[in-house]
């Protein structure tokens, strides 16, 4: 008997089919439900987001392709050292970013239901996930992106053994297009939203998972970027998920922190926007250039289920300027000790200010979400914030070292 | 009472002070004698190289300035999916490269002698460490280079708070000149070679402890990427530990892969030489540029206990080109799903060669270190082997997907 079973969000049908993405009935988005008396964490899976398969929409983990995604470390904020601040320090997963967990969960579905080729439409750290785990599963992997996109960004999934796509068009149209067509010809599609592909979404429940194990509970605050809403919401899921378990015994408030240009779900929230159409009268391009580009969404795919949750959390949105997420980068840096990228980075002046104002109580625990590492973005992160150094020869060398 | 001694490798004296690093009464070189009696792992640092802090030579771990580096996967390869080979990943690290254990243990000396400030040479992953355990552990770090090192290179030491010395001389004489500034100005000196630091050169013996409780046992062969020495040599004296603790009944056999054009030890090797005044004699510039710059060292500052450890293990060297350590990247990226630097792709031609001439037998266990992550060398990876890519309007997207 399986432990778990895919149904429509929509409709509330069971879809028995694993290679469908979408209602057959009523064309809706699909979830999953679990059958919690079958729940256990699996010891052969240490330190590895596998140890939660029972929790995940994958019915047997022996052959699993996997690079050992998971186990990172939560670290004690130095920064703040005399708050009980932590750090869930996802730059330690394959590829240097929590979209290992999401693509770990795709790719094995995607081997499951036979696929040849995984596709995604990303110029980050999807891209850079899917080319990782396609190749350890030994599937083909795909990136479509759009004109001009820096080699920097792609040159990693090439690396990984990449087909590299590059569409002369607008990127809203080009990801609709993609899953139209993949779709129609029944292509494997690896994006991570849900409308794109549910399997996925599961994977960042285990982030939840994995910090209540760290710190025997579930923290007071948890603050997370969002850029397509999929990791906050999906952790949110998790923390439900154990909740419902009873193996926590309060929930956390969930802070969603968007760019300044792209804070589509901040207004929504301010304005108690109930319904998605509402969101997409709210005026927003995807034109604006930030440092910020992994979240840099007009209206984010995910984000109804971002709001959602952010909402029953009974937390709130807030949103950063590139100029302060640059300014947090390099304080993480020097006083973490993690190099981190700006998109990481952009939750600390929300972490000041929830200090500041009083919001987080000193006795209260935050676990901030580190998604991605700094070492793919140093190419665009040094032209917006040049180094300092100092040029000397070596007679003065010896003068200056003291 | 202390859990190891340093003692003089030269005159075989004890050294009490924690601050020395060569010996007061020959000037010879340190090393550590550790006792056996009371040694064992410890599990609160599950998943951590300070489980072996016993084999250590860091008195109390309580308090220890951490990222959680080590306890990195050890990953069957699927490349060679008919043999017992396995990639131990090092990219795993914090900062993405196994130059992290070595600075751990040197940031947490420089913290018990009261040091403010860690000094190194490096234009790479020594110079990243450095700057990132010394902001954890909350004092100041530099990093001296030669002029002209790549932004790239230099940036992320920046944004983990390194002060940038950039100095107009040839690298050999700066190394040589700071390691007598900072013996005359008891300044902290981190850089990756026993001459600077004894304390650093012990981390790498934890590689070895990982592998063996991986694999229950020491592997057959162990390949290892070699640029100063001090990597190859660390986990040699890894492996002598649990071999003289009787914890493993054999040694595995060490090859070292060395630059083509910095082959001085496989030279070295093959004619014998006994004596590091012969191997000076070998005709080497540090000019010629290469891929592999991590590993481009004329002659190694610990070169002599390489060779002697390769002896010892009954391994050998062999020696790659900068097009074969390109060609292996890609090959790792798009079979083990890995993405990897030049300096760690480049053992894999010797591991083909292993298997090619049968010294790799198919019931023996090869473990090869992939000490070092891609994503810090993309900038120059990408001008050596350019990516290729195909750009269509949308219209023939659907067309092209199949």
């Amino acid at each position: 008997l399986s432990h778990f079973e895919k149904i429509c969000l929509v409709c509330h049908a069971t879809v028995e089919d694993p290679a469908m993405f979408d209602c057959p009935q009523c064309s809706g988005l699909l979830g999953f439900h679990y059958d919690y008396d079958q729940v256990d964490w699996d010891d052969r899976f240490a330190n590895s987001m596998w140890r939660y398969w029972r929790l995940l929409p994958i019915s047997d983990p022996s052959h699993i392709a996997t690079l050992g995604e998971g186990g990172t470390p939560l670290l004690r904020s130095s920064l703040f050292a005399e708050h009980k601040i932590y750090l869930k320090d996802e730059c330690r997963n394959p590829t240097g970013s929590h979209k290992d967990r999401a693509l770990a969960v795709a790719i094995n579905h995607a081997k499951i239901v036979g696929a040849p080729v995984s596709y995604v439409v990303s110029t980050g750290s999807t891209g850079i996930s899917n080319a990782a785990f396609a190749a350890r599963a030994g599937i083909q992997s795909v990136a479509i992106m759009t004109m001009g996109t820096p080699a920097e960004r792609v040159y990693p999934m090439f690396a990984l053994g990449s087909g590299i796509l590059e569409v002369d068009d607008a990127i809203d149209f080009l990801i609709d297009e993609v899953i139209r067509i993949c779709r129609e010809k029944k292509l494997y599609l690896s994006s991570t939203s849900r409308g794109s592909n549910p399997y996925q979404s599961e994977g960042n429940k285990t982030i939840a998972f994995e910090v209540v194990e760290s710190l025997g509970r579930a923290p007071d605050w948890m603050v997370i970027t969002v850029g397509g809403g999929g990791t906050i919401s999906g952790i949110w899921r998790g923390f439900k998920d154990l909740y419902a378990l009873k193996r926590i015994a309060s929930l956390p408030r969930l802070v969603g922190v968007v760019p300044r240009q792209y804070n589509a779900l901040e207004v929504a929230f301010e304005q108690n926007l109930s319904s998605w159409d509402s969101v997409l009268k709210l005026p927003y391009t995807d034109l604006p250039s930030s440092v910020l580009i992994k979240l840099a969404h007009a209206y984010p795919p995910d984000g109804m289920e971002a709001l959602i949750a952010v909402r029953e959390s009974g937390g709130f949105f807030a949103s950063v300027t590139d100029d302060e997420a640059l300014v947090g980068l390099r304080r993480i840096g020097r006083c973490e000790g993690l190099y981190v990228e700006p998109s990481s980075s952009a939750l600390l002046p929300v972490v000041d200010s929830m200090l500041a104002s009083g919001k987080l109580k000193s006795n209260q625990t935050l676990v901030a979400l580190i998604s991605g590492s700094g070492f793919r973005e140093t190419f665009c992160t040094k032209e917006k914030a040049p180094l300092k150094k100092r040029t000397l020869n070596i007679k003065e060398l010896g003068a200056i070292l003291s």
